[in-house]
């Protein structure tokens, strides 16, 4: 763990590795370390890489040892296995010592999804409409606003249960590559300069071309389904605008060789957010996930 | 599997799958079918998306019922396992059919590497130019001469003893979205083209900014090994130029979480041409592959 306190200030955490296959936060956590000793202007700012080194050691999304996600256990508990404990030690210990949470998560390799800071929906319209500007402040391609139906547990809501800010780094596209490392990372820093910790000036990175970041939402109907268990091929990319209808990808069912493939199509008028890579994948499990501008 | 016969002209044997986790292949033999009987001129072309079947619906580079690598047992054997019977019927039947073989592999969800087109060294000169003739026909960014020590029952081998052109595509970078698909199929194309199985013009496809293709040669002494159990982390892209001893990469060794992080450096001035992204490996396996100008 890192700490750095340089007096009056913002007070943040930064945490990776809270699911042991998501390698790039960790990545990024550590090459923040690097720089920010230098660079740091005021405030505390601590970086815990890897919050749940059992499982990042198995390269496994849970804890290998009581099989719980610890992204599903918090606040915790000190009697509890050893997933609970940790999440347990990060809401006593960690999270007193600061009032804005990074918890930087991955996509993992067979889907594709751009550079995104994410929030869920959260009921107090003020620490609502602050967690968007903080989201929007690491200027990624993304910020989203993702409601979805499994989040006891988590740790954003103990953060925000306390009043606290809490954003969530996504980035997906295989493993991701040294130029993509350098997005995500551009991401935290822009954040940090605008917090006030650090000096500079943020900028949109460039990613597909584009030095651009948009507001979308998306709830669980936009998650489109596979229709059959197969091989998904898609047809479109991530941030493609596509019309209710148009076909995004196809799936090659599996079970006989001679089923014929099954065009799937985008269910509205939207923006494409995530989208399976060349992959198998199972009936009824996402193989796209749209967005749409927020409505006001 | 397609066969399209329209007379006299080159006859040519496109296979995918002969690995069954490498989907790209089979995906892109698929779009084939769905556009070339329109746009054949001439000559005969056969395409089977689907070397292994079962390989393929296990998601798994080998046979799951007899363990084999299909691409080790080749020519096969027509009272073998299962894995050896497909060897023997696609070298008894399907061979004597064809002059040229494209066989569309890729390279899995943890690396990255460019669009290719790949022979290894053969030891008839004639054949050899032949060979880097089709491969560079493909206009993708890479041909590679691509030498390794594990070729045996290779199909490769099979296919050049009788004489006739064998070119292995391959691709990676996670799994392969619709944008890099496309290149792959682009590069197929251009080598139907290149054959007078098709008209149009073939023209090098975007990769990374660039239209530009360029032929290296790579050797056992390229492959660039971790130097202990970790983590990861790319510091360079594919198709990036490097000198003697610049950082390619750092390795965060993951058994114990105070060892130091180890730089690793480029063993010679050359070009990356495969790089692990964000991704545990394992000591003593390969992180990066470097390749050389082809020594005239």
């Amino acid at each position: 763990m890192f700490s750095l306190n340089k007096g009056e200030g913002p007070r943040l955490l930064i945490t990776g590795g809270n699911h042991g296959n998501e390698l790039e936060g960790p990545l990024v956590a550590r090459r923040i370390i690097e720089w920010l000793p230098k660079a740091q202007t005021c405030g505390n700012v601590i970086v815990l890489p890897v919050l749940n080194p059992l499982a990042l050691q198995a390269w496994s999304r849970n804890t290998p040892l009581d099989g719980l996600n610890l992204n599903r256990v918090f606040p915790g508990r000190a009697d509890g296995s050893v997933t609970e404990r940790i999440a347990d030690a990060v809401s006593r210990v960690l999270l007193p010592m600061a009032d804005t949470i990074f918890d930087l998560h991955s996509f993992g390799p067979t889907w594709k999804c751009p550079p995104a800071a994410t929030t869920h929906p959260i009921a107090d319209p003020d620490l609502m409409a602050n967690t968007v500007r903080m989201a929007e402040a690491f200027k990624l391609p993304l910020t989203l606003l993702w409601q979805h139906n499994d989040t006891a547990g988590m740790f954003d809501i103990v953060v925000q249960d306390q009043g606290k800010i809490f954003v969530c780094a996504e980035f997906g596209g295989g493993s991701v590559g040294a130029d993509n490392l350098a997005i995500y990372e551009a991401g935290v820093r822009n954040a940090l300069i605008a917090l006030g910790l650090l000096g500079g000036k943020a900028e949109y990175p460039t990613f597909r071309e584009q030095k651009s970041g948009q507001t979308l939402e998306t709830d669980p109907s936009d998650e489109v389904k596979s229709p059959a268990t197969g091989i998904f091929e898609p047809r479109c990319s991530v941030l493609d605008e596509v019309k209710q209808g148009d076909v995004i990808g196809v799936l090659h069912p599996l079970e006989s060789l001679t089923a014929e493939s099954v065009a799937i199509r985008a269910p509205s008028t939207s923006i494409v957010i995530g989208i399976a890579s060349a992959a198998h994948v199972e009936i009824n499990k996402a193989v796209a996930v749209v967005a749409r501008p927020v409505k006001k």
